[in-house]
């Protein structure tokens, strides 16, 4: 009897969430009910049985986590945040997919408690789980200690055909399995269905024995309705210590649907007599909407008890840690809240005028410095460490199994999962991440950056070799059009310093930015230090553009550079004068920040007095028609590169001192308007 | 002795392909020595003896495709170039990554004969391949008849660890397995070394099981320098028909170098010290540079030999079958030419005044009209058939095993790896291509767009639901600052048509166009269908940016906008001229095509007469700045978006002819300067 009572209720439950989620499909007459309803049973059974969670203080740093990859099926996920008490009340449900709602179209972790990560977009979801259970190996290796488990949670998913089929899950599954990421368990639903149609159209290999290649422990649930065998996966799952686990449910999509297993129930509302028709599959009565049964509600506290009983042991055993380890925990509580050490910038490095190095160099020296004082700050390169000058290129203090506490990652050739990896890691909290590769190469780990900047990820995106002065690479790896196109990008702060110093304060700025991505634009080539007695201090990189060196007076024109250009301007400023023409340079490397300043600031830096301007940057024009108006021009590329040695390249290109005076010149004669 | 003298000549042409290779690398002091020195043998395997190829014809259409996806090995192919008269010369080879030569960096296929992609950005050749292994059958199936096999070439590739460690390759792979591309196959350059280091410190996967998880034969070669087991793989991999080949070639990275088996020998010249000691572990005079032995020279030309007379026979078997099936025949030589079909524009669709249409809607039945006279036209979408309006969302014509002849390719979700399919199906000739998917993610394919416009591939991008009006998906679906970044890329025509009837124009450029490729930006929302009695014809568009709708007498403003915009400012006209206020209305749904109008015809549109001007984009608002100069404004995008019903999101930011008549006041009542 026992048995069947709990049976029922457990079955009731699933229902519960089943019909909430159509029923917020239905009332928004746009959704996924198709999801929700395969895969409710593996989502129960998860969330009741075995993941830790705290509804009352979301981001408790030991919990589980879990990641819906496939974020098109929110309303699930919604479904669960609300009967598990997450402050998602049943209005928020029922203004699902409305403007300024807490129940967006696809899950968004910015906007509601209890979402670990802005899903959605394929494959991204399934990228940043590895990314927390990589996350999760650094802070257990870094801070447990014999009898103390500060941190030992599970990192749980849901993942469908579409994550699957995306370049960015092998990439990260790769990975995952390399790492031996034993705490790492994702669901696939596999209902052979996708938007298009039956995914044998397109996507027959088999899954689980690609996984096994990578070096996952695969299991296989026959039928996604099947509450035992689903438990019994998951308890198999934590068995395995040694390996992620992929486990397979065969789940029917929008399962007791008149229109289940097909794909016709995957992306828009069923229709009220279709909502009506399931909801009598399942003995449910169909006048009831948006309905959660008493003992439902009842019951489910049970989990929630649970959760906060276990939060309530680890805030106890937390305290017995920090009685016997006061610094690692001072130093995880201030990582948890995103704070820096004192002193975090105590160390960086110094330069010598006369001895120029490339921004990548004193990139990878500002780097060096801040590990050593930031002892959360970890990451990597996409197999290009030593172009990079990202540390550990020697292999050494290398991040790999049985060496979880150390902080340098091979992500290996694989920018997208690079980035998905280093969004999970930021979300997981107490760490902060880096990740490098060739600026041209950005454009593979777009899809990433873009979640970093909707999200407000605080990652530092390192994007080496940044013009057509990489030389001899040639067209395929210079970058023309990305400083340009990551300047598109909301939210995402892009820093193109001119030499040593302005990097050391890039670096200060990425570190200080709790919120939102940075992109660092370094050069290949060696560079001039700027001479700060000379010219400005390059501490005014902070305001995004300053006047780096100004004229004797009201300029004639107005020289504006970024990164390697700047010297160019400079240069050019001093032969202008030599022939009376006064120029005011202006050093901008961040057009964000600069636009971020007031009004007058703007102004005392490029006065609407001075209408004569030419910008100078080794990338498409467009992000400087805004800044130079209707009377001046820019030097920039208009088409792809040229191998070729980098100064030649430059010079063939017309970056040179001597092009910057003549067209200067040019715009100074063009008669005004 | 027979035998002896054989393996000789043939380790002499090898190592000769080794030292030219090197000696490339050491001149340009610049370049990547590690692969050719390992890969040589199964190179020169592959191309003595099996390549069929003329290199006074390279263009030949049945010969068979080489593609060296790790591009970075590029000195190796020039050597394979210059030794088989593909009229490389020893200067050219001198001049390896030198500006303007024909030996770039990473081989160019618009720069150097017999290079038939552009590859180095890596995975992209491996996808490419794939693509051109799907042309083949396509061409095959819908040309070869019986007693006539006019397309039945191979497709072989060298591919590297860094290939395999990419997402656009494990797409390409999965889609290649389903599609049982028996004429596919690719060599595994196994080295176990990338740039870091040691391939073990990232990438421990179980590559040939990975491979067979997605239905491809897996074959594995020992020792790379074993001749024998590396021709006996080949023709085991002809031998299968129904699946892909992968061939792991275990190879020493700089092998027989000092440097070998070490990341130091992968990417930077290995010193002449080094290069003299090579030489001498092959018993080769070091002080012989870019040598040829005569005895190389003369055996070498027994394969070119052999190839020509494959080709004349190729051209008198097509002759045959030109007699036989004339009409094909002429289809065969036009769609090589890269022509259309006479007519090919005469069956557009029309469209009614008061049936509003989303352009993605008038886009599909353009593309169907298209499709009816262009028999080589052929694509599919990333699984959003349904969403992107492309053809075959029913399932019927669909390009699978056994129906090679139709036209409706599934990709799955796999937008980079179409990407990079569709480059390798326009290189392969014949066709012409197309592939759709959403805006936003158009980031997750921006790898293979930006060399779709490197290498100038006629590729049509379909990018549906542009904006925020795409409504509920919200944020993670709203592209924000995709058409700003995709107008960063040279080369690429950017088209966002403002109705059905621009659409159909918009879809005549991109059939018009034979080199480059073009992204149409298409609406999700339903739009009005302009009235090209009232207000001008649609042709314009052919000029990118043009007068839609003039005042009377000199405008007080000119208002600008792109797509679903353009009907938003149509309406601001009216209702500020009721106000007594002359607006004159440009539709630009291309910036691209109006840049490269005159002088004059631009002046005309936008003349500096009339300073005051207001742009109007649902995107991120960097590209206008060019257009409205000092005095004007710009309505567009500046956060990410919001999940809601499209016209309410539209609504929610400013997206309304009242604010278009309100800005436009605005922009009016400033001052002038």
């Amino acid at each position: 009897m026992s048995g069947n009572a709990s049976e029922n209720i457990e079955q009731l439950s699933i229902d519960t969430i089943r019909f909430l989620s159509i029923d917020m499909v239905q009332k928004a007459n746009s959704g996924h009910p198709g999801l929700p309803l395969g895969a409710a049973p593996m989502a129960f059974v998860l969330w009741n049985k075995f993941l830790r969670f705290d509804p009352k203080e979301p981001k408790w740093p030991n919990r589980d986590r879990f990641v819906l990859s496939a974020g098109h099926g929110s309303a699930l996920l919604y479904s669960l945040l609300h009967l598990y008490g997450y402050g998602l009340s049943m209005d928020d449900l029922q203004k699902f997919r409305q403007i300024e709602s807490k129940t967006p179209g696809h899950p968004e972790s910015i906007t509601t408690p209890g979402i670990e990560v802005t899903t959605g977009p394929l494959g991204q979801g399934f990228g940043n789980g590895v990314g927390m259970a990589m996350a999760e190996e650094f802070m257990a290796a870094t801070y447990n200690r014999d009898g103390h488990k500060i941190i030992d949670n599970y990192v749980y998913g849901i993942v469908s055909d579409g994550d699957m089929m995306e370049g960015i899950a092998s990439e990260s599954a790769s990975l995952a399995g390399h790492l031996k990421l034993g705490r790492l368990i994702y669901f696939y639903d596999d209902n052979s269905i996708s938007l298009d149609g039956p995914t044998n159209m397109a996507f027959t290999e088999d899954v689980p024995a690609r996984f096994r290649s990578y070096g996952w422990h695969t299991l296989t649930v026959e039928n996604g309705n099947d509450l035992i065998a689903i438990e019994r996966a998951i308890l198999d799952a934590q068995e395995e210590k040694e390996r992620p686990t992929l486990i397979s449910v065969k789940t029917v999509i929008g399962y007791g649907s008149p229109l289940e297993n097909s794909n016709k129930v995957h992306g828009s509302a069923m229709g009220e007599d279709n909502v009506r028709k399931t909801k009598e599959f399942f003995g449910w009565d169909p006048d009831k909407k948006f309905y959660v049964p008493d003992e439902v509600s009842t019951y489910l506290q049970e989990a929630v008890k649970k959760g906060t009983e276990l939060h309530n042991q680890w805030k106890a055993d937390f305290e017995e840690y920090r009685k016997s380890y006061p610094q690692e925990a001072q130093s995880f509580a201030t990582s948890q809240d995103g704070d820096l050490p004192e002193g975090w910038d105590a160390n960086m490095p110094e330069f010598k005028l006369d001895e120029p190095l490339a921004t990548r160099q004193a990139s990878g020296k500002a780097l060096e410095a801040l590990r050593a004082t930031i002892p959360w700050l970890l990451g990597g390169s996409a197999d290009l460490a030593s172009s990079t000058e990202t540390p550990g290129k020697d292999g050494s203090g290398s991040f790999q199994p049985g060496h979880y506490n150390e902080r340098n990652i091979w992500f290996g050739v694989r920018e997208h999962g690079m980035g998905a990896i280093l969004n999970g890691m930021a979300s997981y909290g107490g760490t902060r991440v880096y990740g490098g590769t060739f600026l041209t190469f950005s454009d593979y780990m777009r899809g990433s950056i873009r979640l970093a900047a909707l999200t407000m990820a605080p990652v530092t995106f390192i994007f080496t070799h940044d013009s057509i002065a990489l030389g001899e690479d040639g067209p395929t790896h210079q970058p023309i059009e990305q400083i340009a196109s990551l300047r598109t990008m909301p939210n995402l702060t892009v820093l193109r310093p001119a030499d040593a110093y302005e990097t050391v304060e890039a670096w200060k700025v990425a570190m200080s930015r709790l919120k939102g991505p940075v992109a660092l634009i370094l050069s290949r080539q060696k560079l001039p230090v700027i001479d700060q007695q000379k010219y400005a201090p390059a501490s005014n990189l902070w305001k995004g553009g300053y006047i780096l060196s100004d004229s004797d007076g009201t300029p004639d024109i107005i020289l504006i550079a970024t990164g390697s250009e700047v010297h160019l301007i400079l240069e050019a400023q001093e032969k202008l004068a030599a022939e009376g023409i006064k120029a005011r340079v202006v050093s901008m490397p961040s057009i964000e920040m600069f636009n971020q300043q007031d009004e007058d600031y703007r102004e005392s830096v490029l006065p609407l007095s001075v209408p004569k301007r030419l910008a100078v940057e080794a990338g498409v024009t467009m992000p400087w028609y805004r800044y130079i108006g209707s009377e001046g021009d820019v030097i920039g590329m208009t088409r792809f590169g040229e191998s070729g040695e980098g100064n030649a390249v430059l010079a063939f290109f017309g970056f040179t001192a001597e092009n910057v005076v003549k067209k200067a010149k040019e715009v100074i004669n063009k008669k005004s308007k």
